[in-house]
C-alpha cells in the first residue's frame, strides 16, 4: 500500500556543482549522501557531479579524496567496489579562481559539454563562505548556466544580521527566483523532524493536546560535547544564538508550534511556520535580560578527557562570545498564548542530543488517595539525535495488590528498530529535495529574516550590555542560571531518561 | 516514593473460611493466591484458612490436596518447601453436611477455638452453587459469627435474571450489610483492568480525547478457545450472555466509560460505574434482532486439535443455548453519546483473549498527498489477558527520502517487562481487599441488579424467538453475523496485532 509521493519529479538529468567540492562538508555529507542515493538507484541517469575547488586536482584527483571519504563515512555495510566506481565515474573536478574569468569559463564549458545541455537540471550547491553567495551567482549568471531548471543551494549562515541577511537574499535573488534558492537546514531533514508533521498531523491522538489548554511548556535542546575546535575565528563571529538558535532552534519551534497547513506542499508548511516566526513575543531589552542566559565553556572534562577553555581554543581571552544560550519565548496566538517554549544549545555540554520535549499539564484533579504530585507529567519526547525516534512518558499503577502506587513509564518507537531500515542521512532527503525541486523543507526568505528579526533585538541587548557570558565547566549542563531561568517557573529542563 | 495505600488496614488477623474448599475455585486460584500473598508476608498474623466442604478429609487430607494444588498451579520459582510447610499449618478443614446442625455447631466450636476470637475479621468465601448462598448466610447467622467484623465473597452467577438476583441479594442482604457483601468479579482485579483507572485518570493525555469527538467506537471482546466440557449441564442453563457479558464485559465497559470520580475510594468507583449501567440504551425487542448474535460452536479444530460440537459436549441436541454472543450498545449520556460500543464474547474460538479497544475517529483532514485512508485509525488496545499492557496504534513515516509513505506503528507497554514483577493473580488483590475491607472492586447490589435489567429484554426476546443461536465451527471467531454486526457501521473487529 504505497503511497504516492509528493508530486516533484525527479528530472531526466542534472549536473551537481558543488562549490567547496574539497571542503569539509562535501567530502563528509554531501558526497556520502550522494553515494547512497545512487547505490539505491534514485539518482537521474547520466547525472554528473562536478567539484569546484581552488586545489589544484584533476578529476582523478578529487576521485582519490572522495574514495578515502566515502571509505570514512559510509558504513562499510554499505560500501561496494563496483557502487563505488560506478559512482566516482561521475565526478568531475575544476579548479576555480574566482578571480580568473578563463576559470568561469572553463565551468561554463564543462556545463555546456554534455548531451542535451538544456535540459539538465543545474545544482549549484555552495558549500563556501556565505561571503561569496552573491559574487558567485553573479558569475553563473553571467555565464550563462542560470536557465529556468538551475537551483541554488546555500549553507548557513544567511547572514549575521538582519540587514546582512537581507543582502545575501537580495545578491542571490537578483539571479535565482526565490522558488529556485534552497537554504538548508540539515535539521529539517532529519526523519524525527520530518515525522514530526507525520505524528501531529497523520493521527487523531495529539492535535486535541496540542495547545495551552494541555500543554505546560515546550523545551527544545541541542547540546553538542564539541568545542569550537578549529572554527574558533569563525565561530567567534557568529556565537551560539547565531550558529544554532536563528536557525535550527527556531526551526524545530516552528514544526512543533505550527497550526495544521492545507496539504503539506511547496508553499503551505512554509506559510505556517513563517506565521510562527512572527508570532513569537518580542524580546524587549528588559525581556533579554530577564529571559536569556548567555554562557562559555571553560576547561573541563568531556567523557572523562580534559578539554580547554574556549580562551584557550580561541587563542586569546578578549572574546565576549557566547557559546551556550538559554532563553525563554512564547508564541502570541490563541493555541499557545501563555504557553512558554525554553530553547537550549551550547558547545561542551554534558551529552549530544538534540530534542523536543512538550511538557502536558498534570491532570486537573488527583483522585488516587495519597498519590498526589508522585509522578512527574506526560511528556512527549521528540529524539532528534543521535537516536532518532519518539517516547511518551505516562504514569502506570505499579503491579501488586493494595493501594494505588504510581510509577512513571514510557512507549517507546525508535525508528531504526522500528523499521529496521537504515535511516538515510538528512542530507540525502535533502539533495533528492533539490534535484526534484521540492522546497518545502528549506527556509524561505521570508523565514530567514522573520527569524533575524525576532533574533536582533537579542543582539543588540547583549551587545550593548556590560555583562559577560556566565562561565560554565565544559563538561557540564550549561551555566547555573539556564537552571534557573526554568525554575523561577517551578519547572525543570528534563533530563534524557526521567 | 512510596504513596500510601487506600484507607483500608489490614486486620490484626483473620479466619478465612472457604466453602468449596476442595472444589476446582479453591485449589487453583483461591489457595494458591494466598499462599502468595502469605510469601510476601501480607496475610496477618495468626490467620487461619478453613476449608469447608462435603468431603471425608482430616486436616491433613485437605492439606494434602492443597500441596498437590500449589505444586501444580504456582510458578516453580515461587514454591519453598518450608514456606508451603508454614502455609499448610494455617489449614484446617471441615467437613459440613448443611443438613446436620451438629456440622454448623462444630464450624461454631472452630472459629470460636482461637485466642481473642472477637477480634478476629471473618471471611466468608462461597465457592458454591448460587442457590445455596441464601442458606449458608442464614445459617451462618444462626451460628452466631456474623459480626461486625464478617464478611461474605459471593461468586458468580447472582442470579440467572433481575428476580432470581433479587431474591439472592434479599437473603444475603439479611445477614450481611451491603458494605460486607463482596461480590466478585476477578476481571476487576487484573492489574491491566486496574491499570486502566490509572492510565485514564492519572494522565493527561488520554481523557481530552476520551469521548465521541474523538472515539469513534468501542470494542470489547473476551474469547476462549475452550469448550464447556464437564459444565454442560450448568452452562445450558446460562449460555454466554449470562454467564459472561452480564458480568464481565459489561463491568469492562463500565470502567472503559465511567466518568471521573472524585477520587478513588469505596464507592465512588461503584457510583461511577453504576451510572453507566443507568446510561446503557435499553434493547427493545427489534434492537434484540438488530443488535445482537448468537452463535453456538460446531466440531471444529482449536490449535490444530479436532473438537467436538456444543451438543456433543452437552450430550444432547435439544438446546438453544448460546455459546456466543456479540453485541451493539451505546452509552446515552453526554459524553458517549452516538458512540457504538461492540462486545462479543465466545467458547471455542480461535485464540484465548481479552481486551479492550478504543478506536478513534481518523483525523479530521488529510494533508500528506495521497496518503488519504492509507493507515488504520488510532487505537488504544488494552490487553487484559494473557498478556496485560497497552498499545498504542499511531501512524508515522517510514523513513527514507521522498514523499510521505505513512506506515503504522504502535507504542507498546507490557506490564511484566516495564515492571520486572511477577504480576500477582487478580485473585490474589481481590482475597486481600476483602481481608482488607475495601470493596471497591467488588459489584454492589444495585450493579448486579442494573446490569440485570439491562440485560434481561435480550434474554426474553431470545427466548420468544423462533430463531436459534448461529453455527460457528469451532477454532473460529464466530459466527459471520458477528462480522456483520460492525460492517454494516463500516467497522471491523480489531485483530490483535494489525
Amino acid at each position: 500500500m504505497d503511497i504516492p509521493a509528493a508530486p516533484h519529479v525527479l528530472p531526466d538529468t542534472c549536473d551537481f556543482t558543488v562549490f567547496g567540492g574539497t571542503g569539509d562538508l562535501a567530502l563528509r555529507k554531501l558526497l556520502p549522501a550522494l553515494y547512497h542515493r545512487d547505490l539505491e538507484g534514485q539518482l537521474p541517469g547520466d547525472y554528473r557531479i562536478l567539484g569546484v575547488s581552488m586545489s589544484d586536482l584533476d578529476a582523478d584527483g578529487w576521485r582519490d579524496q572522495v574514495r578515502a571519504a566515502l571509505r570514512t563515512h559510509v558504513d562499510p555495510t554499505d560500501l561496494y567496489d563496483g557502487a563505488i566506481d560506478r559512482f566516482l565515474g561521475r565526478l568531475h573536478h575544476l579548479r576555480l579562481d574566482a578571480q580568473n574569468p578563463e576559470d568561469w569559463d572553463r565551468l561554463h564549458a564543462l556545463l555546456k559539454d554534455r548531451p542535451n545541455p538544456e535540459a539538465a537540471v543545474r545544482v549549484f550547491y555552495l558549500a563556501v563562505a556565505p561571503r561569496l553567495f552573491g559574487a558567485i551567482c553573479q558569475r553563473l549568471d553571467e555565464i550563462g548556466v542560470v536557465d529556468e531548471h538551475a537551483r541554488v543551494v546555500l549553507e548557513k549562515p544567511i547572514g549575521h544580521d538582519l540587514a546582512s541577511a537581507r543582502e545575501v537574499n537580495d545578491a542571490v535573488g537578483r539571479v535565482f527566483e526565490e522558488s529556485r534558492i534552497f537554504r538548508i537546514d540539515h535539521y529539517l531533514g532529519k526523519e524525527s523532524v520530518q515525522n514530526l508533521l507525520v505524528t501531529r498531523f497523520a493521527n487523531t491522538f495529539l492535535e486535541p493536546l496540542w495547545s495551552s489548554h494541555w500543554v505546560d511548556h515546550v523545551q527544545i535542546t541541542v547540546s553538542e560535547t564539541v568545542g569550537v575546535g578549529g572554527r574558533g575565528a569563525y565561530y567567534d563571529h557568529a556565537g551560539a544564538l547565531r550558529d544554532m538558535v536563528q536557525n535550527h532552534l527556531l526551526q524545530l519551534l516552528c514544526l512543533v508550534a505550527m497550526e495544521p497547513p492545507t496539504y503539506v506542499g511547496r508553499e503551505t508548511v512554509r506559510d505556517e511556520k513563517l506565521k510562527v516566526l512572527q508570532a513569537l513575543k518580542p524580546m524587549t531589552p528588559t525581556d533579554v535580560d530577564h529571559d536569556t542566559v548567555r554562557g562559555r565553556y571553560a576547561a573541563g572534562l568531556v567523557d572523562g578527557e580534559p578539554v580547554p577553555s574556549y580562551s584557550d581554543d580561541l587563542g586569546h581571552s578578549g572574546s565576549r562570545t557566547e557559546t551556550f544560550v538559554a532563553l525563554k519565548t512564547e508564541v502570541q496566538n490563541w493555541r499557545w498564548a501563555g504557553v512558554p517554549f525554553y530553547l537550549r544549545t551550547g558547545k561542551r555540554m554534558d551529552r549530544r542530543v538534540s530534542e523536543i520535549v512538550v511538557v502536558f499539564k498534570q491532570p486537573p484533579h488527583s483522585m488516587f488517595p495519597g498519590a498526589e504530585g508522585a509522578t512527574p507529567p506526560n511528556r512527549l519526547h521528540i529524539l532528534v539525535q543521535p537516536d532518532e525516534g519518539m517516547r511518551l512518558h505516562l504514569t502506570a499503577k505499579e503491579p501488586g495488590p493494595g493501594g494505588y502506587r504510581l510509577r512513571p513509564v514510557s512507549l517507546d518507537l525508535r525508528y531504526a528498530a522500528a523499521f529496521d531500515v537504515r535511516l538515510p542521512d538528512a542530507y540525502e532527503r535533502l539533495l533528492m529535495d533539490v534535484i526534484r525541486g521540492n522546497p518545502t523543507l528549506f527556509m524561505r526568505r521570508d523565514e530567514v529574516e522573520a527569524a533575524w528579526t525576532w533574533t536582533e533585538p537579542i543582539l543588540q541587548r547583549w551587545a550593548s550590555s556590560p555583562d559577560r557570558p556566565k562561565r560554565y565547566a565544559a563538561g557540564t549542563d550549561g551555566p547555573t542560571a539556564a537552571a534557573t531561568l526554568l525554575e523561577r517557573d517551578g519547572r525543570t529542563w528534563q533530563e534524557p531518561d526521567q
